[in-house]
């Protein structure tokens, strides 16, 4: 069949939009319309040129939300018609890391994503003219209809508005899995969050779900207050304000230092200070936000011995398929907001004004409406 | 009262061993008669002047055994005739950190005590002349006599020998609390231990009782592998004969990636091979050994943020009166064994052959008898 992409023609480059040539699903695959994805600073980072295992050309998104078309050889779990979100995570239930308590990082097609293809080594995509165009983090979907491998497919229920729960493909999962799943944090805890953007947002109203009592947000943008005081951050921190080191502030203003602290922001000098202004003893420090290639954290290992645990989470340590819908269910049923946070809609011939918007720090998210 | 004791009078120089006064005991304090000490990395650490918090002149030594002589006003837990193991990591019972079911750190004297003095500010050892003389980690079982506040002794059975379980106070504590307490190693677990000294010993026995499967330790001494065999390990590897990086060696070794692994080394560089030896997705890498001072850890957080968490312990993690007591019965139901691992004995005249021993890298542990 024929489609209609945004795609990545070559690093730097704004996303050519185009008619492409997908095939239909082959055994264990879905063939999914996508009725809209999220923008996200990963696809951005892939798109710059600065993600070193990008490859082009391909069709980046990977937080979309759709319904599927047609079901390949095999396939039991869904049906034409089903309401899905595509999993970058996916999830097997078989392979050793699905059947391991401890993490969500499902391997089974993990080499073949990584490599823009699907599990039996090709593309579904290409040019009008033949040529191969690769898939991206296993969804594409910057592109109206996709392939993707059943298991990387996340059953939803059919009154959640595409628009809004596309964002739980991605960030709103990432932030609020982080406190849920990851650091599993106790009602009564303090918290610090490093960065105000879509994640932090996510990660403060993950904590207010949680039940924390004290919620600090730090950012060097004080524009960011409103919203993220909107969605639970109970105090707020402009290091460009503190005098004297940050660190100490933080301990002292949690009280001895948090609970639990949260990186939202990539930069590796922030996430030495999210791990040290936890609290000694029993501090937990979450690294989520992605640094850039080669960068390396560091601290003095007393900060270990003397009781604080640094960690990092992907995909808010979800399991997709168990894990999304209920996210959708807490959407639907107003535990989470996600409204507020998708600050611009476009059509997908305009998706690169969300990159503009995205560089120019004005939105949160923006979601491409098909 | 007078007692013997062997005194650090400056950084860098033997001990001398010396008749000195000792006030006896005030209230909610505990006057000990030592029956044997443990000569430790960390005395060595603070004698050789490294320590950047070393105060002179002190009486060191913080891994002992011995009776109950008298006790000050308040005292409710013990009395004279009782048998205690001294705690440098003191239990109240009171402060935050105890109620805190996350650390072992009490708080509740860790001001004085890094003063040299005892919680009331003063300290209850002098020279024959009057002059002052500091305690060390709240216990200086350098003196055949010593006060310790009851918060900071562990009541033991009374058919433990002394010149055994007081290695309990540290070395073994700490090594096999690392896994019990810190990691909680599961039956089944694969792991590596770095470091195949008291403390990984320790580990490795540690990982035995909990079932570990494999039990990998790292070290580039081979003459330690008939000892570490005798304790649990499964399998040796000496770094210096890998050929190519060590980490991917283990990888392999592990199957994936240990879920476990410990560093008793105190080299920074080790802990970052023993994160990044830990499975993906969810390896726990343990920091126990003590790093100069300045030095720091450093490692990629994509290491973090694909599943790996880093950790440290003190004293293992271990709730001392609550613990050691356990611990002790495990030797004695021989769950445990330390008796090989106490390679010499001397009397409080030959201390500094201990720390000879020590430097030379002939003992595992050498124990004090007075």
């Amino acid at each position: 069949m024929r489609t209609r992409a945004a795609v990545a023609v070559q690093a730097g480059k704004p996303l050519e939009i185009m008619d492409v040539n997908l095939d239909g699903p082959r055994a264990g695959e879905v063939l999914v319309e996508i009725k809209a994805t999220g923008i996200c600073h990963t696809d951005e980072f892939t798109l710059s040129g600065a993600d070193p295992e990008g490859m082009f050309p391909a069709i980046l998104g990977h937080e979309g939300a759709g319904v599927v078309v047609e079901v390949g050889e095999g396939v039991t779990s869904l049906k034409p018609g089903d309401h899905v979100i595509p999993l970058y995570t996916p999830e097997c239930r078989e392979c050793e890391y699905c059947l391991h308590p401890k993490t969500n990082l499902c391997q089974s097609i993990r080499e073949t994503q990584g490599k823009g293809v699907m599990p039996d080594g090709t593309s579904r995509f290409s040019t009008l003219d033949g040529d191969p165009i690769l898939h991206y983090m296993g969804c594409s979907t910057f592109s109206n209809h996709t392939v993707l491998p059943e298991i990387a497919l996340a059953k939803i229920r059919e009154d959640a508005p595409f628009d809004k729960v596309c964002y739980i493909g991605c960030g709103v999962t990432t932030g609020i899995g982080a406190v849920i799943n990851t650091a599993k944090v106790e009602i009564g805890s303090r918290a610090v969050v490093f960065g105000l953007g879509g994640i932090g947002l996510n990660v403060i109203q993950g904590l207010r779900l949680a039940g924390a009592d004290q919620i600090v947000g730090v950012d060097i943008n004080p524009d960011k207050v409103p919203m993220a005081e909107r969605f639970g951050m109970t105090h707020f921190v402009n290091p460009k304000e503190v005098e004297g080191d940050l660190v100490p502030y933080l301990v002292n203003l949690t009280k001895g230092g948090a609970d639990y602290t949260f990186d939202a922001t990539g930069n590796v000098q922030v996430m030495r200070d999210a791990l040290e202004c936890a609290h000694k003893g029993w501090g937990e420090s979450i690294i989520i936000g992605v640094a850039p290639a080669g960068a390396k954290i560091s601290t003095r290992p007393f900060q270990l011995v003397t009781g604080r645990t640094w960690k990092g989470t992907a995909f808010g340590g979800a399991r997709g398929r168990t894990d999304v819908p209920k996210i959708v269910d807490w959407y639907m049923d107003g535990k989470i907001e996600i409204d507020p946070m998708i600050t611009h809609t476009m059509s997908l011939d305009d998706i690169n004004k969300g990159f503009d918007l995205m560089h120019a720090g004005e939105s949160i998210r923006s979601v491409v409406i098909y």
